[in-house]
């Protein structure tokens, strides 16, 4: 079976396995508080120009965006974000598990606006109705969709008028910043958000996000916040030691380079695909790809590639997803497109 | 001013009254464990011909609905309901604090359907997502539209069919059994849910709903579950003494008839604005009526009538909400209407 | 059967039924924002000396200690309380299910002190364990006893100096007030918490209790908390007219009558225990007292009087408790007197 | 510095690193759903002797513990546990966040007996009162301490007689399976709980846990738990690969060898800190022994040797804790033994 179905089915990049190995008898303070998670967290402050932001390892996305959103709201006051995002679509109800609703809004191509964020106030009165204080996108979206900056301004401004938190998911922010339709940089989205995260579980790390705090009202007393929701490692340190892996060489790092491998992989296939005059569900720039293809050359398709069906079947066709990761080989994209090609 | 702005801004029937003062001087067991709140239980259960259900004396609408839910579902599990529903639009997020999403639908006028509960599980995939375990509808609807008795069907129907929980919210039950247009019986509505409650605070009560449960699953350790809800009355007996009053006479006690009178004079509010060719923003049979009048009527109504302006004015028009009550009064509403037919 | 069995088994005070009669058919705004809230608050605040406080009315204890705790506290922060507070032992874990841990100590008599405040601090640490942010005194405690002013001041310098609020449960307080051992005045009270309430139910009121917030920063959307947390009444003007009723006269008002009457009325029937010589369980010098009874005694008294167990049976001997209020008459406490005489 | 800080100090065993570099280029399903987490789980229902039991990998202790407590409880009910428990104390109240109260009892050199249990219930009144339904202990205690088989038996059985549930903290299983003072195998550990974890974090994995679950009422949709608490990770394999690791050989593998090292470097230092004479501020006959040394000496020691301090001072001596792990070589004993030597 050749693997086109998430960008976590693998192990980590040898870079990061070669520095885990090499750490691995070192003694050090655990929960996060050693030198390597000081030293990533130096490096990403470098990176992204922000020489006071607060870092936090942190085991995952889904952690990370809980924890969050519980240490940035008051009870009464829940988050805005499109019905598609991981946050209300793919976390069991995490958010609300700490009490907070997700205003849920129909995005568009999986993203907000300003006028999406306006209806959500329209919704609101007074001490019968949640206040909407934050604002979360993923950037790029679930579904693959990229944020302009234009488009990422204006929701920062939106924002600011309305006296609102903006939290940007960055689970896969690597493939959105090498994505040949980006036209903003890290520190672009680091400048104009109250926090955000660098994925590193969707990009050749084994596991870890590095949480970017800006505004010191929401970092006040995280590491309890972490605590208190399941997510302080032991051996924190591991996720220092890889991200130092990730990001050894700042922009021509492995983590870009990795995450442009994703859609170089991705462009080839989507552009594969395009030949034959296959339709796509959604436009994605980045390393997920969402063709509809008939149900007899999908169900061929399954016996020996693992990708998942995205859409309930309609008129005899399928959207499915293909995801391309750093360990995707341009051979693996080429059996794919050959045996689509034979079977459509 | 005259009030047409809710159907609580009056305090109770003076029969309701009357009951308070005259057991004033008791001496009782506390929260909700004496002979009145047993009484009044036992009057619903043959009023609705159910036997078995356990009946909860509640504080409040607000009480019924948190709770219920809450002690209904798992952690993991959420309530589906229209997005103008009150648990969702008015209790400032008190299903998430408890920990459960409000999953919310666009609703069609105001309510739900099978086809919509479909929908909510068509969002259902497995250990990422939430469990759609309830479904809420409110009997009228908090816009003032009403269920038939076969769209109530369809949807405990489907409820069956998914293994979900129907609970409905009888704020205004009263005004939904007596309208022209409802074509059910109370016990039709306690024959197809898990639970209900029927409304006091909004139907001539000081305060006050009697939560009805027919789903021992439910019920089990509820009295602990209000108590930890903050809906414990000390002195619960009041609203059992309230629901005696209530209730004496069954289909011909007060309850009724205060319904049918705010019914009354509703439909004569409407009529006489229909006269006047207004438009109306959404089609209510109830107590709850809502034309869409000019802006300068809306000033000018405003300095002698008391209502609530119900959606944003678009092309100089203003949708309001008339809300009649038990304690409405005929020459109040012909004073309404005839001051609109001055102004128009 | 003759009640000493708590301070809430009867209605309001003729007083207080006589203005909600009168009050009965006035329309008005709903959920506390009406002119009778408003007047009964500016009244609280000149019995208390305190021009800026916030006044909520809330509908009963539990409802303002949940409340007042969770909009305090962030979510790794906790409250110290006695083992025995009623937020810890007779709230269901309501506070708990608000997020937030109830610190119980074992209190002294029913009362913290600050080496136990200290105490809960050697007990912190760092991130992995919980903030406490918060003392929760009773006063008088739900044991009876009293604090005195300088114990009270003890414990709200401890806070200073500690960075906690302080809030002060007053289900009691009017017997508090009143007590002969008391040295303290409301404005004592006011003067030294963050947050304190002035108990209705338990002294006179249908239902009841007025919140006084001292601290903006608990305050802040104070309403929002109160509606999420299931406690804002419709007919919220209840609680308004009857504070107006009870506090009408100031520290001359019925409130501080019937406390007073309470406290004469345990006030003789201690005096005569204790001419039997009978033990005590714990020293209480308001409305409630704990006398140790011999098992057939208790036994006896049963068939006549509705009063608690309140500790298990020992050497034959059983602690009970029993309880005068406003309705308290003199003769009850003598044919409780004279039986307890006959039986001993 | 040589550290005798925790057990968490330094990363995997040589073995679990090899397997993880062995299967890291494989492709795999995510968050568990995989042939390493399913053998794995295969391992451990043999090497315990449940053939039905579910077997959940999970990232950290914490996790566990808050995650297995909220699946199986319901609002009202708490979690009975010592003081020192690691979920009342070093949890930051995750517990309490997810709803429930932690009921913490004094315990007995950090354990509980029946008679606590009881006393917890002798708490317990009725729908005013949190239910105690479920016991925690953890084996070997925070402290180091070791309940003997009939001293589990007796709280398993308690918990049966009391309906309760029975959880065990298995964080550092190994060194209480392998100490000389131990009288039960880890099959007795799994015969008498509903649930207990097999510690890796503190015994020579990177990270994770191996929670069993043999009560099926508790293991309903326990997936969506761990989801909704953040526990699942992405590469959930991860886990199940080290578990593999761990358990080779079953009885004789790293995972008991390891943990046998540990009690043994511990004993050695206990043997030579006996022979100086010095008093110890616990029973601990696992890794984690607590001396109490002069202050000086302490003052000292911390120039090259990193530990805690345990408690404070006291008397011009300090408590403190010094660990021993999988990694820890003889010589550094001998050398802390040596120092300790030339300073007391």
């Amino acid at each position: 079976m050749i693997f086109f179905r998430s960008d976590y089915s693998q192990g980590a990049h040898p870079d990061v396995m070669e520095a885990l190995i090499k750490t691995n008898l070192e003694h050090s303070d655990g929960y996060g508080l050693d030198a390597h998670c000081e030293n990533a967290a130096a490096m990403i402050r470098d990176l992204i120009g922000k020489p006071d932001a607060s870092v936090h390892m942190m085991v995952g996305g889904t952690p990370c965006n809980i924890t969050l959103i519980a240490a940035a709201l008051r009870p009464y006051e829940g988050v805005v974000a499109p019905r598609t995002a991981h946050c209300y679509f793919h976390e069991t109800g995490g958010v609300e598990a700490t009490g907070h609703r997700v205003i849920a809004m129909e995005g568009i191509n999986g993203k907000l606006n300003p006028e999406l964020i306006d209806r959500a106030w329209d919704e609101y009165e007074d001490e019968h109705t949640v206040v909407p204080r934050m604002v979360y996108i993923s950037q790029p979206t679930e579904g693959g969709s990229l944020y302009s900056k234009a488009e990422m301004l204006a929701i920062s401004e939106k924002c600011r008028e309305r006296d609102m938190y903006l939290y940007i998911d960055g689970a896969r922010l690597g493939t959105g910043l090498t994505s040949p339709a980006c036209d903003f940089t890290i520190r672009d989205v680091a400048g104009l958000c109250d926090a955000f995260y660098i994925g590193g579980t969707k990009n050749g790390a084994l596991f870890g996000e590095a949480l970017v705090i800006n505004n010191p009202a929401i970092d006040d007393h995280f590491r309890w916040m972490i605590k208190q929701n399941c997510g302080l490692l032991a051996k924190g340190r591991l996720i220092g030691v890889q991200f130092e892996a990730l990001l050894a060489g700042g922009e021509d790092s492995i983590y870009f380079r990795m995450a442009r491998h994703s859609n170089e992989m991705a462009s080839k296939l989507r552009a594969g695909l395009e030949e034959l005059g296959l339709p796509f569900y959604s436009e994605s720039p980045t390393n997920q790809i969402f063709p509809i293809l008939p149900t007899p050359v999908v169900e061929k398709l399954e016996e020996e590639f693992f990708f998942y069906r995205w859409a309930p079947e309609k008129d005899g066709m399928i959207p499915v997803r293909f995801v391309t990761a750093w360990g995707t080989e341009e051979k693996e994209v080429d059996a794919l497109l050959a045996r689509i090609r034979e079977l459509v």
